[in-house]
């Protein structure tokens, strides 16, 4: 399937994973057309000797270009969309955007890792809750807290206006629920999740199917 | 102590941590003046009330400036160095740039979480192999692997040069044998650490003290 011939940016992807939404989000607000190739990690997809040849980290997504470029990264692949379209999601100035890159870092390796394993292992492993470490809770309640305490103050994780920042938070904090956390506690990370779904145009994930 | 009065830029760092050193090796490189001060994790540094003030999510590296800006995580750090130098360790070409992007979300993801978290438990904290999370070893594995298949090809991670890419792979790479690994199964890798270490002026990590 990754070796198909392609014709313009195609974005592989598993759509139950928030890391693989963000690119397509920002592909949809930027109005960048692209096939979406669904690639099912449950079922191996990722680790296919064809998807493994075009990205050997094994993982989605992934953004193709029809002449051989692939780039591989959830924040990466955005970056390089909206830098590429000149777009507003990333701040012109260099601090403003030098603090959304540390929140997409800080994303990776405090949120995700948190919200995101206990979610996939809650909802999608159906791990009962007294096999799960108790430490992607406390983990997870913890990066929910810095959000809060940021989104007391400001609409945005970064100035007054959405950037790349809130698209990849938002990923995993709005399905949060489906890993157990309680979003009611982080009042202003919930209206938060509102706002920035709203003006991605998505869903509420609550609502959602 | 982050409180106190500070005149130029700071960074605020535990010197076994290899994330702490990637900014610091930055400044050094680009020649950029700064003022280091050390903060124990193990002694709690950053569960400090002080601390927490400046950086709410609780971790090193911190870089900050006379005018009150702070700044977290330390590939954001580097990037915002090396931008606001013009330094060729951040590619001029967009999709180079991309590229070296990915490398350093994947750090984070995939790499850090491995053989930086494996290298603490069993180097600094002393716990037992057998009570080591054997999927620490099969993932920082992995990781390695993923590396060894680019430097086969290549001499630096991006492109022809350093960039931002390797120093950041360096810092938990070079000490990856305090973890348990063993470099010399990943051939151009231990070569490429020692053409790094070489490029940024440090020791070579086993020859240290």
């Amino acid at each position: 399937m990754p070796n198909r011939e392609i014709t313009r940016l195609t974005l592989y992807g598993d759509s139950i994973s928030g890391n693989c939404m963000k690119p397509k989000w920002t592909a949809d607000l930027l109005g960048i057309a692209y096939d979406w190739v669904e690639v099912d990690i449950l079922q191996g997809g990722t680790r296919t000797e064809d998807f493994l040849s075009v990205n050997p980290a094994g993982q989605v997504p992934l953004a193709r270009w029809p002449d051989g470029r692939a780039l591989p990264q959830s924040n990466s692949i955005m970056l390089y969309l909206a830098e590429d379209a000149g777009s507003e999601l990333v701040p012109a100035d260099s601090f403003k955007k030098a603090q959304m890159m540390s929140w997409l870092f800080w994303e990776q390796y405090s949120h995700e890792t948190a919200i995101a394993v206990r979610r996939f292992q809650k909802h999608y492993l159906k791990t009962p809750e007294d096999q799960i470490d108790p430490q992607l809770m406390a983990r997870g309640r913890r990066a929910l807290g810095v959000m809060e305490l940021q989104l007391t103050y400001t609409d945005w994780l970064v100035g007054d206006a959405m950037t790349l920042a809130d698209i990849a938070l938002v990923a995993y904090t709005r399905v949060a629920h489906e890993g157990g956390f309680d979003l009611s506690e982080f009042p202003s990370v919930e209206r938060w999740v509102s706002r920035t779904e709203a003006a991605l145009n998505i869903p509420h994930a609550k609502e959602a199917a």
